[in-house]
């Protein structure tokens, strides 16, 4: 099953001929989740082939331009691509307005509902689930009202195994019982433990969207444990100064976060224009997060499905 | 003195990972008109290297969200990059209302002025004018109000041949009446012919942006003998119905424009994204109309400077 983060836009507010405005596509075992929506965003969907009719659910982090100026053209394409599926859009309250506008202007002939999801990044709140994945919002420093977004899988039903179910003739109301975690007695009494019946768990995996922000210690703790983390480093440390001015990060304050977070993996973008040397982003960061990338449009970046090992079982007898 | 149009976009409403929304830039004599657009032409300018600084007029062709999706991310960038100068914006009237939301939601700290000078299509009608070059309006047929554009370089005064000017040892103020077309008396009252004093004329280059439009013969009469004609070409021909029940036209149908125009160049472009092969447009045009390109993004079309042959000259004595 898949969990894999497609990059579309890497730039930060002016985009550049080979990187877009923020934008990025994360499947979740074939959801697709569309956060923020810079400029080109229907035109980077359709290079990297992701497929703009399964995605249901936008999620924008605060109302800057360059997140959200390719919405129109988007829900504009939607329609003319023949949708009827609703399709729901997390922002700040902030949005509606625009999208009123939009609606009366230039879509008085939208097939598809649009269900509108407003939310405050005052404090963490849960704003979106379903069976396969929760979203939060992360509550960021950024000069208007930002939230990051935090995806994570929910833990799935343990998979028995067949050889088990046919060698102790196991009836199929008992089975929902073990993939819930039960151990199973047989007709002739003997306990079977949960961990002889089924594979071990699958990991949920999770990944975090931190844009735009400045620095802000207390991110960490709300992503601890993460995959995949993407940080902003508008800047580098040397221009530190604008970077708190602008609301913004360095890349060596990325790394801080992903550092303190214990995150899997970091990945930078939303790179000033002003830069020319991106490979300047990842020696910084480095020297704090090894495991450190800059991204570039169109990157995938996946993360593999593994199975945890076995916990330590306590006997039945109740000894350790 | 360059006069040369870039093509930003090409692509009809949905665009592809190949060709973007419309959008043109047209360069007189150093100029930049921008003609539509469309989502990412702030990206295409980049792209294609024209100046964003240099772009002073801008000339909205329709208020399809094709054509128009783009502005506000131009807009944010050109404010971003320091522009103070003002940015007269040609459209009809109906973009007002979006340009004040962008005004209030997203560009609340520009700093250059937008003049907003709307223009109806219901007839042909001259709606700018320079030192170099004039802007008409051509009425188009295409469901909501649409105009094509008409760009044309003034006769510029006659140059004279310094030769001559010490030869004839030649005042000042005689040489601006020279310019304007006078022949010259010598002090001994030899008579000396405009065409004997100055070079041949340049001959003023013109460009017509024709789209989107449903096949409307009456267009050739207002493009008549026009140098490079852009005529859109949604469909081919065997879907010419679908063609006239969307207010497009097919390849054949703008030959025949460029045809009865007598047009020197025709340009192709505004391609559904349902064929995949785009020769057959060219082969279909040039049935009618030889000189046919199916254009790109990002192909450039020069139209050379050239001094007219002297026309043949009436002598003074009055007989033919």
């Amino acid at each position: 099953m898949s969990f894999s983060l497609t990059v579309l836009g890497s730039s930060s507010a002016i985009p550049t001929s080979k990187r877009f405005p923020a934008a990025q596509v994360l499947n979740v075992q074939e959801r697709f989740f569309l956060i923020d929506c810079g400029e080109g965003t229907q035109i980077q969907i359709q290079k990297f082939r992701l497929p703009i009719s399964r995605i249901h659910h936008i999620f924008i982090s605060h109302l800057h331009g360059d997140h959200v100026f390719g919405l129109f053209g988007l829900l504009s394409s939607m329609n003319l691509l023949d949708r009827k599926a609703t399709l729901t859009i997390h922002a700040h309250a902030e949005l509606e307005p625009t999208l009123a506008h939009f609606k009366k202007y230039f879509g008085t002939d939208l097939q598809f509902g649009i269900d509108f999801q407003p939310f405050s990044s005052a404090r963490q709140s849960l704003i979106f689930e379903d069976k396969q994945v929760t979203v939060e919002t992360i509550p960021l420093r950024h000069g208007i009202a930002t939230a990051g977004f935090v995806f994570r899988e929910k833990a799935r039903p343990l998979n028995i195994r067949k050889d088990k179910v046919e060698r102790f003739n196991i009836p199929y109301r008992e089975i929902i019982k073990i993939k819930a975690g039960s151990d199973y007695t047989t007709a002739d009494g003997t306990l079977v433990k949960n961990s002889d019946l089924t594979l071990p768990m699958i990991r949920p995996r999770s990944y975090a969207y931190v844009s735009d922000t400045a620095y802000y210690p207390k991110i960490a703790g709300l992503v601890t444990g993460i995959d995949l983390l993407y940080h902003e480093a508008t800047f580098l440390e040397k221009d530190r100064k604008i970077a708190r001015l602008t609301g913004h990060s360095t890349a060596l304050q990325a790394a801080k976060i992903a550092e303190k977070a214990q995150a899997g993996k970091l990945l930078i973008g939303h790179f000033s224009s002003r830069y020319k040397n991106i490979s300047a982003f990842t020696d910084e960061a480095r020297t704090i997060f090894e495991n450190t990338i800059a991204v570039e449009d169109g990157d995938v970046f996946q993360v593999a499905e593994e199975r945890l090992p076995y916990a330590p079982q306590v006997s039945e007898t109740g000894s350790i």
